[in-house]
């Protein structure tokens, strides 16, 4: 056999050779990089926003409903996957969010594509802001609806959008907090527009729960569109909360009609036992510790401030994430680098990953940040700045 | 105001009482029955073919996990999300099912949205059985590539189809066990009709990992297909693996190729550790009492024997899943409460989750099922039988 030939078989996936080339010619590899236990790295790259994944009173819990529940839902949510433990994490949500009712998924990702699946299809448009999550653009590519995307948090375009729609029935789709920098989106103002056009809301409030709103309700909450009959919300059990999981939260006959059509929903089993129990222990801490949720953002603000101050392009945050501008996406690979170096874990947010193409670093503030974390952090991404 | 005029915002989503009200009238109306712990009903229904989603050593090994690692990874996979533990599981999965390497999906669901959508694309054709799972239908339609649907397991149709690609790239999508009957895809022949021209072939084998093959191996394993460059396959750790999440295995570069370009990886957190630790000590226990596997079909040829003995239209099980038949949707629908009422948890499967609008009883066998269990199924579901 010809060496250069390839072997029976070789010729299918051939490709991925060059495209994994390309890839690497043009500094977009990933690897993984699996973190070993108790790292003495500062994790300033997380969404653990509140500090609750390492909670001991949040992990008993989680152990404990592993234990009594099992380690698995064993099926659909629709056949034997629905324990009281879901259940009752979904009462507690839809209560602490002031809503009719929850459902809860197994993911954030699966959430999102349900709401935005089984809320739209043929008959509808689909109005989107450009920046939201790939769970949510996916959920779009899946819904058969009429597509308009319209410029980042852009009012006036997403009015227009919703009044030109030849449809019959119309949903804007947002992010309440935009992952990348975390900036927030006019959610009063979108809400006036669907209003005035008949529309539904769906917002994605991933970074906002556990953050943002009265004791961290959330940025629906806090804009004062929670209860509202024409807004639905959807939510990560994976952030603030510290476990696993997502969640769709809005009037109860939304809930009614995911459960009987969201395909995410319908065939996909139930999230772990452990994890419910663990978004539900967290949400019980967060209630009774609601200083949590601003201790977060004081953190925020303290550390751009402070990096400011020390020189660096640094956005004002409004949520958790603080953003940190760096010259090119080279720069800001080395940055982070030199940061984990450091001790200090940042983020690291390039092209294509990035909406404006400014490659960036991407911190996150957690409530349990220490000052001594604080000065640690601005003192490493200072010093190891390009 | 007029009391029949819809308070301002409702008319939004009014649409879904009319869609709830035709689906009631239909009776298709799906309904939640959250369990309590410790329920007595006899499980045929759920998908824990080893029965070790309530393996003590299984809990444990989740729960000590959990308390180590915390509730949840904290980030996708490619920032905080990857542990030391998913690298185990993944290099465990990978070693276990005979293939180059492994990549730990939140769920099975979007684990097989990765493998198709990522493996395909624009240029590339995918042919697909008719009854593929709801999550790969859900990955040919994100995928841009050209669809074509050939009826179940005919492998003539397969290969036509393959033959005529007008693009560049082809893979074939199937089940190797299919959900709702159990049947199994003919792997050897669809992989020599790949092989032919030039096709990958996407296997999911989420209902063969536990069960088929040697000590549970999988259905891929078992048709020696397991380690072959043009071949892909996607389990879940939700069904005989009693936990949560999913996985792709095969060639090294498959792997590489999805944490470069997977969104369903990249922007999803990564799996719970409590969820990985109970899959990876699941394998273990496996691996350590391969009689389950054996067990598992086993006992389904034992509960379709005896049904069929009792005059009863059954399938002959080539996996965990029994299918028996029944003569209209009603009546599948009132045998399945009545066995539950009876102390038997059954599936019951109606027009339009079935392929041929047949509906039936679905029943499903664990490996730890007492010959106590079996006879105590056998008589509820005959005494009740239409
Ligand atoms: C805005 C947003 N929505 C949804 C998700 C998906 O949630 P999950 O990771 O729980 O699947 C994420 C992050 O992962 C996110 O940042
Ligand atoms: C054939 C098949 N593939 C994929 C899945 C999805 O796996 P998971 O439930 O772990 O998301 C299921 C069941 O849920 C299934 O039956």
């Amino acid at each position: 056999m010809n060496p250069d030939e390839p072997l029976p078989g070789e010729q299918a996936l051939a490709w991925l050779d060059a495209h994994a080339e390309e890839r690497r010619r043009a500094g977009l590899a990933r690897q993984l990089r699996p973190r070993a236990p108790g790292s003495d790295l500062l994790d300033l790259a997380g969404n653990d926003y509140l500090g609750l994944a390492r909670d001991k009173r949040v992990g008993g819990a989680a152990a404990a409903a592993t234990l009594r529940w099992g380690t698995g839902a064993t099926g659909s949510r629709l056949v034997t996957g629905s324990t009281e433990l879901h259940s009752e994490l979904e009462f507690e949500l839809a209560r602490f969010c002031g809503v009719q009712a929850a459902l809860v998924f197994s993911s954030g990702f699966t959430a999102n594509l349900a709401a935005v699946t089984a809320l739209s299809g043929r008959n509808c448009s689909i109005v989107t802001d450009a920046n939201i999550h790939a769970s949510l653009i996916d959920g779009c590519r899946l819904s058969r609806a009429e597509l308009a995307v319209v410029a980042h948090k852009d009012v006036a375009a997403a009015t227009r959008a919703l009044a030109s729609k030849r449809t019959e029935r119309a949903v804007y789709v947002t992010d309440s907090v935009f992952s990348v920098d975390g900036d927030i989106a006019p959610l009063p103002e979108l809400h006036a527009a669907c209003r005035a056009h008949g529309a539904a809301l769906i917002v994605d409030d991933a970074h906002g729960l556990g953050v943002l709103g009265e004791g961290g309700r959330g940025a629906v909450h806090a804009a004062g569109l929670a209860g509202e009959p024409d807004v639905v919300t959807t939510v990560t059990l994976s952030k603030s909360l510290g476990a696993q999981g997502g969640a769709v939260l809005g009037p109860r006959k939304v809930i009614r009609h995911l459960v009987d059509n969201a395909r995410s929903f319908i065939f996909d089993t139930g999230l772990a036992p452990g994890s419910a129990a663990a978004a539900l222990s967290a949400l019980t801490v967060l209630k009774e510790e609601p200083e949590r949720a601003e201790k977060v953002l004081t953190n925020a603000m303290t550390l751009s401030v402070r990096l400011r101050e020390a020189g660096l392009q640094v956005g004002e945050p409004a949520s958790a994430v603080v953003s940190v501008r760096a010259p090119s996406a080279e720069a800001a690979l080395t940055w982070s680098e030199d940061c984990r170096s450091a001790g200090v874990w940042v983020g690291c947010f390039r092209p294509p990953s990035v909406p404006d193409s400014v490659s960036r670093l991407r911190l996150t503030a957690r409530a349990d940040l220490s000052e001594a974390d604080i000065d640690r952090a601005v003192e490493v991404i200072t010093k190891t700045a390009p």
